[in-house]
């Protein structure tokens, strides 16, 4: 069975031999980040105390990152994996003006963020790349 | 202003003087499970270490306790707070009829899920219950 997380979609913005984080090209959500354990496990619980919390450590480098660089009013953190259960975490950095808000963003969209918004956001994701990178490497 | 998180919306299964654990009532999701920081705190970042520590555990608690009880296909996490910016995880049994899979249940619905099966899993809420306060109570 092939496995779209098993092979990453996006180039890693960081990756050592446990985890991955990318940043998701999502023309709605500049910032999209995801947080991947590089190995097919399904479930959080079904990691070993050691990887739980590396991974989870992972998770809050990559949400001080977002909440420094891209200054959302709120981050969201998901880990669903129902249609790939490959264990990942979503961190989406929220605004007032986005899609969905404050709904979360796999509910209908209630409105089309103006461009020069996105743009703005978009200018910062080099900035994010780089602060996830420092941080990262720090910790590890 | 006033948090609907602060006052919790259903008893609790589990308090501590940190953290609580409610089922939630949720007609389409028996099971469904938030775990609430008691303070009023927006972000997880925003905890030190140890209380980080202390919730991402809970959430790891309750999911083996979904898992061994509900005996779902995956459990989904969330931490999202855009409405009710007061930290809570939601913890979510999934099945492959429940009404959004294999969306978050955050999307459309795409079916509703015979009564019958409803039923019986409603069924195992009281063992859910104590399922978790064992956990809970062994890990405090």
């Amino acid at each position: 069975m092939s496995c779209e997380l098993c092979a990453l979609a996006a180039p890693a913005v960081y990756r050592d031999d446990k985890l991955s984080v990318i940043i998701v090209d999502d023309a709605a959500y500049p910032g999209f980040c995801r947080v991947i354990w590089n190995d097919h496990v399904k479930e959080m619980s079904d990691l070993p105390q050691a990887d739980r919390l590396l991974i989870n450590e992972a998770v809050y480098q990559v949400e001080l990152a977002l909440v420094s660089i891209m200054e959302p009013v709120k981050v969201n953190l998901a880990s669903l994996g129902n249609m790939v259960p490959h264990l990942h975490w979503h961190l989406i950095p929220r605004y007032q003006d986005d899609a969905q808000f404050p709904s979360p963003v796999w509910a209908p969209a209630v409105r089309t963020t103006a461009e020069p918004v996105l743009e703005a956001r978009r200018a910062l994701l080099p900035q994010l790349a780089a602060e996830i990178a420092r941080r990262m490497e720090k910790k590890a």
